[in-house]
C-alpha cells in the first residue's frame, strides 16, 4: 500500500470516529437534558441514536466519560478561545475585543454543555471535576494576565484584574442562562454587544468618546 | 386579656414560627447541596434539625415547596435589594452603585440556594419554576429601566441598556461560583470591586478620569 493511500484512509478512519463520537456525544446531550445524568442510562443513548450499546462502547469506556466529556466542552472552548487570541500581534484591546466575541461564541454554542455541567457537577468523577476546574483557573489566570498587559500598556483602568477576569467570565458564562437561539437578536449581534461590553468594563478606549 | 398583650404574644409565636421556617430551611439546605434533593428525605431533614417529621409538616406542605423556598431565595433578595434602591432620592449612578453593593451581597450570602437552584431546576413543580423565572424577568425589567434612566440623565453611555442588564445580571450572579468566604478579599470588598465594575460597565462618570 502507498504511503499516500494509507494516510488517506486512516484519515477516513479518523474522521469516522470522530463522526461517531460527535453523534454519541449530541444523543447523550440531548438525554442528560432531558431527563437528568442519572436517568438516563447508556441503553437510552444507543437507542436514541439507532444502534447498540456497543458501538458507544467502542468510543466512551462509561456513561461517566460521556458526562466528563459535556461537561468539559463549555470551558474547552472558551480555553480554545484564550488560546487562539493570545499569540495575535495585536494591542492589548484588540486581543480582548475578539477575544470577548470568541469567548461568547464558545459559550453560547455550547449552551446545553454548560447547563448540564451546572446541574451534574456532583456526578462527575472527582478527577474530571479537578480538571474541569483546572481549566476554569487557567482561563481566569490567563484573562488576568491579558488585562494586566492591558493596564501596563495604558490602554485598561482596572484597579483589580483579577476581579475583572472574574466579572467577565461571570457576564458571558451567565449567558447561557437567557440565551435564546430565536430570541430578540442573533447570535453576532449578542456576540458583538457583550465584546464592546467587555471593553467597557475594563474601560478600554474604544474611540466612542 | 389585654389587646397589647395579645398582639405581643403573637408577636412572639410569629417569631417562633419564623425561627422554625429558617432552621428548617437551613437543614435542608446543607442536605440537599451535600446529598442533592432527589437523594434527601424530609426524614433526613427531620434527623438533622433533632425533630420529628410532623415539626416540618407545620410549616412546608412538602419537599418540593422547600424546594422552591430555598430556590427562589436568590432571586427575591436580589428583588429586595432592587426595590429597597428604586425609591431613593439619588442620581442613577448613586443608585447603581448601592444596587451593586446590595445585589452583589444578596447573592453571596445566598450562594448555596443558587447552586441549588442551578442544580436541580428542573425538581421544581412547573408553577413554581414559573413565579422564579417571572421574578428574574422582573429584575431585568426593573435594572433595564434604571440604566434607560441613567443613559437619559446623561450619566451612562451603552448602547443596549438591556444587554447591559443581562451582563450585569451575570456577572453577579456567577459569583456564587468563584466566591469563597475564605478567600482573597472579604465579603465587603468583593460588594465594593463589584459594585465598581457595574458602574464602569454602564460607562458611568465615577470621578476616575
Amino acid at each position: 500500500m502507498a504511503p499516500q493511500r494509507k494516510a488517506q484512509q486512516l484519515g477516513i478512519r479518523d474522521e469516522v470516529a470522530a463522526l461517531k463520537r460527535s453523534r454519541t456525544i449530541a444523543a447523550a446531550v440531548e438525554l442528560f437534558y432531558e431527563k437528568g445524568y442519572e436517568n438516563t442510562t447508556l441503553d437510552a443513548v444507543a437507542e436514541r441514536l439507532g444502534v447498540t450499546k456497543p458501538f458507544i462502547y467502542a468510543h466512551f469506556s462509561s456513561k461517566g466519560e460521556l458526562l466528563a466529556e459535556i461537561c468539559s466542552r463549555g470551558i474547552a472552548s472558551s480555553l480554545e478561545a484564550m488560546d487562539s487570541v493570545l499569540p495575535l500581534k495585536a494591542s492589548p484591546t484588540e486581543k480582548l475585543r475578539v477575544l470577548g466575541e470568541r469567548f461568547v461564541r464558545a459559550v453560547l454554542t455550547s449552551q446545553m454543555h454548560i447547563a448540564i455541567f451546572s446541574r451534574e457537577e456532583k456526578n462527575l468523577a472527582v478527577a474530571d471535576f479537578n480538571r474541569i476546574n483546572d481549566m476554569r483557573r487557567d482561563f481566569d489566570r490567563k484573562l488576568t494576565a491579558l488585562l494586566r498587559e492591558g493596564i501596563e500598556a495604558g490602554e485598561f483602568h482596572v484597579s483589580d484584574a483579577h476581579m475583572a477576569a472574574l466579572a467577565i467570565g461571570g457576564m458571558v458564562s451567565w449567558a447561557y442562562v437567557w440565551y435564546r437561539p430565536d430570541g430578540r437578536l442573533s447570535l453576532d449581534e449578542v456576540v458583538d454587544r457583550m465584546a464592546l461590553l467587555i471593553l467597557d468594563m475594563v474601560n478600554a478606549d474604544t474611540g466612542k468618546g
